[in-house]
């Protein structure tokens, strides 16, 4: 594989991107900085969200004027990967969908099915370095591996064969980690606000909780009321709290933590 | 103030620490650092707990043989925190206990209460910067508050004056921020693990969930199924969870965020 590597890279691997949301926005950025790969085109529904994205050399909002490339990257809402993917039906060159959910036979239309995953939470408005995003690659055959593998490693260091299975734990996992963990940040939010407090005063907090974890294993970073089984804090704290859904997560939470931890003993 | 600050600083301010946990070890420190504070005495129940903090001149584990000084700091156990002011009932500096569930009132015995709250998660064994630490500052009398505020100054640059009330919300806040949020990471790595995934592939998302929301308000970050009430993926995604805890969290949670974006509608 490694030398097969390297005779891809003397070349220069041609791209068409589908879709124009958040990581078709950032897979199109992270490729077009990139001398050896080649965005030949840009493919969405709307000629409006072209907008976002600088020096584009070609879009289209016809799905059937899509231009031969080595690589299709869908990166469509899930719902859409199917359909859109029978655009490509006739086409060459490897199709990828871009989805932590979805599997690869979603894609049975088209004659050289594959997936890169970005595991990595994605704004427009927010620039990040591309080169430690875990890349999930999957091929239906073997053979086009090195070359989803080789658009891979001009974009990331940290690449991975992840089967559509394990994909979907990753993408569950990534819903506990990113989108949970996000709403905690609102939730904490909104309880100093009640009390005229600034959610300033959480961001070093949040800041510190997550840097930690980067050396330590989250099992020894684990602290609180529930960790330690404290009953009493536990029970006053649910008190202080006027929203049901807020009420029902401290519960929940903590039960799991005091599960954890008691079966340690 | 400014100017009471100013004098103050010409002099230098004497400190005990009470305790020998995470918090007095990094108040410790932060202290021992600095040319304008003077930690005269570090008082704990057993002389071991001693070893880990480095060059310290005086140790005692005889409540009764406290030296004087202008602040004690109290950094014990919630439950100590009372039992132990007692110890300096007679002592004219000002007394404050370093805790976010505990009242002022605790240290009645005391002749000038007073809090002095970190706001950030410590562990002895990681290095954190002291600059940006939320130091949240609470005097019983008004005319304690500017010495207080004086040594808090010569640790960090983030002071708040906060309440007792406002205080035990900040707490609870922090338990979903911090607690509650490295309890999601736990979930994050288990559910990696049992489909032989290495939790290193969820590190930098975790990493950028927190680092999104230092400019971002965390409304605006939020993502994922229940964001876009995507009942289909909710469905199948906790039919993918054995453990019951995990479950009753996938659902409370998403409960919650369905809740929030749909009264926004």
């Amino acid at each position: 594989m490694a030398s097969l590597s390297k005779f891809v890279l003397l070349g220069m691997l041609s791209v068409v991107i589908l879709g124009t949301g958040h990581v078709a926005f950032h897979l199109y950025t992270a490729f077009s900085q990139n001398e050896h790969v080649g965005v030949l085109q840009l493919v969405g529904r709307n000629q409006a969200a072209f907008n976002d994205f600088q020096n584009v050399a070609n879009t289209t909002t016809d799905f059937n004027a899509i231009t031969d490339a080595d690589i299709y990257l869908i990166a469509v809402n899930d719902d859409a990967i199917s359909p859109v993917s029978k655009h490509l039906e006739n086409k060459k060159g490897i199709v990828a969908h871009t989805s932590g959910s979805i599997a690869i036979d979603a894609l049975h239309a088209v004659q050289r099915p594959a997936v890169f995953y970005p595991l990595q939470t994605f704004s427009k408005k927010r620039a990040i370095s591309y080169h430690d995003i875990p890349l999930c690659l999957e091929t239906k055959y073997k053979e086009d591996m090195p070359v989803l593998r080789e658009l891979a490693a001009t974009m990331s260091e940290n690449l991975h064969l992840i089967s559509s299975e394990q994909r979907k734990r990753l993408h569950l996992a990534a819903v506990f980690t990113n989108n949970f963990t996000n709403h905690l940040y609102i939730i904490g939010k909104r309880l100093c606000e009640e009390k005229n407090l600034s959610f300033d005063l959480l961001r070093p907090l949040i800041a510190e909780t997550a840097e930690k974890i980067k050396l330590l294993e989250p099992e020894l970073a684990q602290t609180g009321p529930a960790k330690r089984a404290d009953r009493n804090v536990l029970a006053l704290q649910v008190s202080q709290l006027n929203d049901n859904h807020q009420k029902r997560i401290y519960q929940t939470i903590s039960q799991s933590i005091l599960a954890l931890y008691e079966k340690k003993l």
